[in-house]
């Protein structure tokens, strides 16, 4: 690159890295970002929570020609009822996780599996989070290992099952209330750890907002995403895995 | 006591509840509380902070004289410089403790030993509060055994310290930033566990915020004190201890 | 315990904490701690809040089956519908509190009594939290002695009923709004005093929010539990009074 | 007041109210309202934290000039040195209350006192909050008696305390940390209670924050002023007391 | 009071200021408080909000018969249902006011009136607020004067208004939002002006947060109770116009 | 103006202010700022949300009937119902926008347009607080682009929708969760850029909390208007807006 | 702007907008944005709050050679001396605003003076805001207005001061504690109203919050920046200010 | 691993987990992890910040001892003071960054590289914070490449530096205030993109508030660690790019 004698460098160059970018218009109401896998890795994915029953189905259909597959995440019984309702282009899967409240519908063949990813839930109340980020994963072609229900109250839960994690690749702890349990798992394993806060408990510090403080300040040494951010965890996480070679 | 017909009670009994209670009082700045150890078995503190070292002074001799003891918490260089330089009474020992930033003064006998109080702490920040809570219960006679630095992050450090306080009768675990280890804990011991959160950490959550709200939203059972409250944390602990029969 | 020459220590002992630790795996929902009891003395109990009404009857199930006995914590009239429906083992008991919204459902005894346990409220609105108490500190065994709605806006309501407390093992105190009464109590008599806040109260400092500030701020000697976090503050006062010798 | 056939009402008559209103001009600093005491019966006061010494100097010359006094609160020892080194008025009295903080400057006579105000604290460290009420309460020409060091931990301090204000028009009841005292007041006292918080305390709700909490909270009846806010407490008391017939 | 030598003062005569005191208890569910009137002067007054309706008639009815009046606030269509529905005692009226969600019920005379009291309201989302101030000062014998939506985008509606307030005793001056108004009055009247934040507004600072910490943050001097807290800013005015000689 | 020798101003002129402002009574519920638009250049708009649905029919057609337009904002589909129902004045047009949830009542012909106005929203949740701008702003005359979904995600979606936007007055630009858009905006145009951030997001700084306060913190100069203000957000661009002469 | 028939945009013209765009790279601590002023109209301005001193002297030596003129907010009395020390270019000339902290260096000649901009101070702690609000929009060409400690504790002071601001193109109105002038004045005046809070007040709200969020909570249409952000402030005025033709 | 009929698990194999782990006890006061680098890949780091300057010398020469490294982050001029004071090992090179605010001690060989992790900074604030996580990845071994200063109030600087960083296998991206760059860089690289907000800007959402908030809403798929969280972010990322193959 090209930097001129007084400091300043030109942007020319700048073009190179926003060309792949492209996106389609639907109306005046979204913008599809339609390249997003080729240039981040990460596959289309519509939160459905908060929008119109057929908007969301108008922008999942688009999304699905352009690039063969779709997640949609916190769907409601009602959102999926007009997904059922529609008719789905040939050969295309839809895939209901009830308890992540997801919905995939697919066209193309799944992207071969790399990586491996291990997913853990301190309690009962943090599995819907730890389902969102184990779909997300699984379609980004992870192989993934759950177990669920291991938090600290009876630490003893947490040993066998970390034996199972040996050789992952990238780790997602979810857990609520007091928010402990990645903390733990990352003084201990390996893998990097990212900690899933989860929107459980009531009082100060209720709603997942000590867990996710309890994460931020931890000793050991993980990183974070928001309350319930099941899909930002388990796509970071299969991004990690990801980088293996095959 | 009486019970009016119409379920009314008169009040003429509640006089007996304190007739106990009187105080001493210091110009227009202090009224001791002289009878307290008698009445709920707490000793005189003085929280030093914040007051002048000559008002200080002052208040910290009229409790010995009242009481045979005082306890002066988060005492100053300057205050503690004071004391050292006035005449105590006969026979009066000062102690100074100064990572607790404690000063005992004592002319009575220590009250005899009853009950066993744990002590722990997670990392070396936590150590001033813990002694703090050390300070406080040997005063009320109990026997303390103490362990620091044992936090989650390598929690193996952990078992062999918990093995020493097999049989004592409370504990107080302190622990900063992430405060997770009173749950951790709580879930393996049979004492009453009470927590202890250190105002350690920086960015949010920091400064003992999220090690608070960590504790007060744990699965354990465990109860809680404010932050760096070492004292109440180490007296609570000692009255638990004390109801022990000799 | 061995101590290597360089400081180190081995923890071949730690597995003596953990040996008793087992659980019970109920598909991939849920591990049950079930020697809970045993290692720390906290019976076990199950927060309906938020569970499917089948696996919630599920896990109870498996819990008395194992243990002989289950709370269960804010149960909604729909769960507690399933629980009626369905067939009980020979021999168990079902007890329903409605103000407390809890169920305890037993087939084993119950333990033996020991200690007394004292539970103030300081307005009606505190009753569920008291009753929460009250019921799993009944459980463990103790005897509870239960005053309601004698806060402080007319304090001459307190001198009464803690003369009927005067020889309990410990108090728990339960207070919304300004959480005053924990303090008060705190301040007159001899047992450890638990200040249970609770989610009264509306604008700044509402919903129980200035009843913890205020209680962590006490300058009486108490700890304290989340906001309406009954089953905690109860089992710990019966885990204090159950350490009187029978 | 004339109003207009379609509910409109012309505003001419709203001049009325604003007749007396002037100020003084101090170069590009300040406007100086210095008909405040007769419009609404509170005296010239200056906040002293945060001007520089000399500035504060001369708006304390102008206040005096125009209205005869002027209360100082807050003030440093830099700025006291430079109030005390320049010449005052013919006539004219300087009283410090280094409790309060405040300087009291006076050429006019002090209004014949009217009313009588009470003031209580909890603790030690809320004493210059309320003696910076009392200054403004005594200068407004009320009758100030005040009690100090009386919190809840030892309610019995209390009682003989109220007693020597049976007869107060207004009370102002300062309390920093969990704040109590105010609540308890107010549920024995027939007079308007104000609640002064104060900025004691530390850890969660410290700083005063727990103590405005509670009392914003309180079933007793009564209002608040923010944190160390004593000059207004004060003067507020003040206006009750003075609306007393002579 | 007798004082003793060494400093300390007997409490005995602690008695006197609570030996009016008595209460009527209702099964374990409530402990009436029913000499409130004679000690403080404030009326009785049931929060509905959170009561069981039948509980909440129970209560009223016992209320009504110790002392002739009672107050319910923020009661409910199906709670007022219960009320209307239930044999009233002979003599007794139920005035409903829908704005202010109150219901009075009163057998006995109301008291003599005394004193005038001013109400103002910023907004239309302020009035039922400032109708529960309304309700309590004419209960308790005052003349009330009311004028709303009278805010500051608009400040010319403000002084016609407070022209027909002019000789007021205290004034109640409800805000929402931005809470402007209180401050500005009591910038130009000379009655005790005690701010009112109602809970409007959305976003940051939403539901009367920045209201009542714009109030508590007024340079003028007003005195504040919380968010929506018509009953205490209408007693407490109330309670201040009664101290005028009849 | 005549300034006083001694610095005091009278202010007999500040009538002159307020001559223009008037208002009509509506019984005892609200008082209609007529003059609005004349006087500040804002249009007359009521906030439906809250509102009794017939209430709010009448002060609607009381604001129509003086001025001959109304802006009805956050309107519910009963509250639209009743307006649908009454009938409206000869001539009067009723335009409903559903997306922005307003209605526009008018019989008076528009303002003759005068400048341009730029609105951006960063996603399709921030849609309705964008249209909400774009309604006042047209009422207002001027001229409305708007370019919707362009988020920072993929940025590249930016740029094509700036280029239609070069020659704007100010611009709008509605951001929701991270709230990046304004101030990547702000760094790029020439017109004055106003951030509104809006009320998506969940977890810590959900509900457009970390939206406002990223705006707060922008390196770019803009100023911000409260969580989904987009009254406000489009008023004020249209105020810069109609500034240029025609 | 080709459009594809899919609805795809190409970005090949994203360019267009950021061709002008160059930045001079000092060492690896600065990337210096040269042509701010061409592209954005915002004058080049360095924040020296937390610089090193000499670090700041470079840069601003930087911007000055490359641009002709610097704006240095928050500027350090040891900072200042450094400059004051260095050699400055030929014809440059350095300009201290003590009050503001900002020191302006410029050797090129001041824009042309177009647009008006009037700036209000409710108090005597607003002035520094208000004062470098001033700072940069003279630098920035306009002609400023100032009027300084109008705030409504006096509202009559206001009105004169706004009489000398009818003609101003923009408005900054600068309020701390409770924050209230910038409402008051963007009911009354026509131009577009800027508000900037300013962070003094003590206790709840304190800090310039209260002041930011009644701002944000306005009814009256205004716009804020943050706390204290009076170079933000200053700028958009400016801005609004210059779009007037010459 | 033997699961038991009944389903419970025995915990016998959960030594193994475990096996490894010792510490080396210095005191009362701390408890080293040595083999944490074994263990979870991450260096010994000690937080100087808080530390008596003799006990940190005293706890960096064990860690030195046990493992031939040790990171020191946050040192103060007088802690370094000691450091350079003391006798070091043979060999022992101590490296200090200042801007980084670390320490490194090195007598063993550093790491083989592996791995390549890209740094970005928004500011030049920032710098501190991106240094340290430098610091430690480099120790960790990998090969960094940084760019400072490239925030998006001028978003052109981007471009050219992400083409540096083309082939990283992780990024950490510091940005303070609003906290913006990471969202916009990890929605056009591959490399998994760590956010690290910084300590920086005044007001609301000051000192790294907003940035954390922001980037925890970010609709990009990032990760986040806390405010300042340098050690963290820079570890965390040298994880990930350690895992490729040599």
């Amino acid at each position: 690159m090209e930097q001129h004698a007084n400091g300043e460098i030109s942007s020319e160059e700048a073009l190179g890295q926003i060309r792949l970018l492209s996106c389609r218009t639907l109306g005046d109401m979204a913008k599809l970002d339609t390249k997003r896998m080729d240039r981040i890795g990460i596959p289309e994915a519509i939160l459905a929570e908060g929008k119109d029953k057929d908007d969301l189905a108008e922008i999942a259909m688009a999304h699905l020609e352009e690039t063969g597959s779709v997640i949609i995440t916190r769907i409601s019984a009602e959102q999926l009822g007009v997904l059922n309702d529609i008719k789905l282009p040939e050969g295309c899967i839809l895939s209901h996780n009830p308890r992540a409240r997801t919905v995939v519908l697919r066209t193309a063949e799944r992207a071969v599996g790399r990586g491996r990813v291990g997913i853990l839930s301190a309690g009962t109340a943090d599995i819907p989070a730890a389902e969102e980020a184990k779909v997300v994963a699984s379609e980004m072609g992870c192989q993934v290992i759950s177990e669920y229900d291991v938090g600290v109250a009876g630490i003893h839960r947490l040993f066998p099952c970390l034996e199972k994690m040996m050789d992952v690749d990238a780790m997602v702890v979810a857990a609520g209330r007091e928010g402990t349990l990645p903390a733990v798992v990352a003084g201990i394993v390996d893998a990097p750890v990212i900690g899933l806060p989860v929107s459980s408990g009531y009082g100060v510090g209720g709603n997942g907002v000590a867990a996710l403080m309890s994460m931020l300040q931890s000793c050991s040494v993980l990183t974070v995403v928001n309350i319930d951010a099941g899909f930002t965890a388990g796509a970071f996480a299969a991004k990690i895995a990801m980088r293996k070679p095959i």
